[in-house]
């Protein structure tokens, strides 16, 4: 890597990431604090994933909540690339789906691309996906997602709902667009290329099931907003509104460097690992202290590079605590295995509850499927 | 046009064409003798068109005869693009195709492209699509196919049905590789680059149906013969037989050179004319004739260039009559008149008879039709 020093497309999330470049690199904004005040009125509360700067950047969540502030409802829409298992960095942004789902009473569209999945990657099957695809689907119903106001979308499964859309998206969006935005080559495959429009096609949805214009808020990662670039390019072309989007950053691995990965397991705890592999992951990961105990209690470590900061602050730390962490992991007070032990201690009944909730998800999955 | 002095794609065929050439450019073999004699063996009849070379060229239809006497049957696949009315032209390959359902007893699966019509149109709506498509139907049931043995795959209706193989399909295909066979370019829509394995996945249906390997030919038009060059390069790394084909010429429009044309209304001859509008076509057209009676029973006319001598050859002489109608054409014997008067008067009650067919399928389409 050169002079930007990391990498991020729907793809593939590599290096050291300057968000606040990666938001002038993309166009997005940044959630100001007029416009978390605005969401705590709605609300009653803050959620700890905004006031973190977890939840960081935006495109045009102010319309969104004025919208709805009139009384014109939003849909949420998020998805999920059935390329493995789900570890607790999927988790971040769902849980902060289930908080808007919740606290703004509205529907939700699932996506499961498990096409997109298939074309991407070398090795696996259709039937690999569809493995992954199911699996991840009880991950999803584990969260807590009103069975009432969700549906999760299969593109193979529900492909005949999308695909007059994706008709009308792909019509209007050329090779040079999807080459500058996703840097496709003569040597990509073409359902690589004429994937896009599946993706951006349940941004349309809501307004066709409920028959009006029906504003659309898509909480992901920021990796995935090259999709709603060009989808809100066309959106009103086709007489839909512009899709929304509020961006997360990415949960660091347990190696750190990038976002946690399924295809680097030993990077990743996952929703199925037992007591014994979490306590091993996190015995073993790399963290942000120094080589011996002595260097640390002398020079401090770097809390800001390190998994397991980042792993307590977003789910188990309240903000207090995890500011107090810092003071004290920077000044040298804390050492890592101290660290290392409160989070196998948080981690292991948070993933033995939500490991139930996924065993009852088997039962459930008929009431979040399109018919 | 430079050199070639023709040019023929899935989209636009324009100019004097070579079908020599135009085998050598695509690839494909002439039909020689010794596989019409074999086709007769079986059919025990060898039909018009094939003796008249309009269909003239193939892709292992040797090979597909061969499984065929082995007691493998194959299954026919063709289709059409519903872009506008059924015009005479669209007929020959269909009567064709059901000469090969009867005589070799076999399946039939009959593709319409809507979604390519949409994405390949700049002026026409899913609606005006749509409407196209359901006409169109009419046309395809009429020319009499068998209901037990054919099915009319509509892709936008059956999606669900195809989306799989040609992700299966598409996966495989680079974006050098359609940039080469079907010239897109940087301008083109994602949607067009993405289409090809849609009209590729039916050469794989039967095999699924049927749950083992089974040959398909395809009676096209030789201006798709690029979707199958794609397809054949494929089937065997997906466990199925490489597609065959037999290849019709163009039956040239009234205004003649290339095709004829429903984008150019009065060049074709629409199933739905009635018989005012068939006589003002024939009696307008351009022909093959000499600008005065004194030149042409003079200089004899070039019949070779005349739409009103291949209508007449393909639709309604015998070869002896239209061999006779050539000799008598070039030596100045036979006036325009009297052969746009012959046509006149076959073409009127065909198509009488062929809408009363038309009428008749409006009650059958569900018995055509995929689940």
């Amino acid at each position: 890597m050169s002079s930007e020093e990391f990498t991020v497309t729907p793809w593939s999330v590599e290096g050291d990431i300057d968000y606040d470049k990666l938001m002038q690199k993309f166009g997005t904004e940044k959630i100001s604090p007029e416009l978390e005040a605005r969401i705590e009125k709605i609300t009653g509360e803050m959620h700890p994933m905004l006031k973190l700067g977890y939840f960081f950047s935006h495109r045009d969540l102010d319309k969104v909540l004025t919208e709805y502030e009139k009384g014109n409802k939003f849909y949420l829409y998020t998805g999920r690339g059935p390329s493995g298992k789900i570890h607790m960095g999927h988790l971040l942004p769902w849980i902060f789906t289930k908080y808007l789902q919740e606290k703004f009473d509205v529907n939700l569209i699932f996506q499961l691309t498990d096409d997109e999945k298939f074309l991407y990657s070398d090795g696996k099957s259709m039937d690999d996906v569809s493995k992954f695809t199911q699996e991840n689907i009880l991950d999803i119903i584990a969260i807590g997602f009103d069975p009432k106001k969700t549906k999760i979308l299969i593109d193979t499964k529900d492909i005949k709902r999308i695909y007059p859309i994706s008709l009308e998206i792909a019509k209007r969006v050329t090779y040079s667009t999807v080459k500058a935005v996703f840097g496709f080559e003569n040597s990509t495959n073409i359902g690589m290329i004429g994937f896009p429009p599946i993706q951006a096609a349940p941004c349309f949805l809501p307004s066709i099931i409920e028959g009006r214009p029906t504003p659309v808020l898509i909480p992901a990662a920021i990796d995935q907003d090259p999709y709603w670039r060009v989808t809100r390019d066309i959106a009103e072309k086709l007489g839909y509104p512009k899709p929304a989007q509020i961006h997360s950053k990415f949960l660091p691995g347990l190696g750190m460097q990038g976002k946690m990965s399924s295809s680097i397991p030993e990077t990743a705890i996952f929703t199925t690992d037992d007591d014994g592999i979490i306590d091993k992951k996190i015995s073993s990961t790399f963290t942000g202290g120094q080589p011996t105990v002595e260097l640390q209690r002398k020079l401090g470590a770097n809390y800001s590079i390190c998994p397991v900061f980042w792993y307590l602050r977003y789910f188990f730390d309240t903000e207090k605590e995890s500011d107090e962490r810092a003071r004290k992991c920077k000044s040298g007070q804390l050492l890592c295995g101290e660290c290392k032990s409160n989070l196998k201690d948080a981690t292991k009944p948070f993933l033995s509850e939500f490991k139930k909730q996924r065993e009852k998800a088997k039962d459930q999955v008929d009431k979040f499927m399109f018919d």
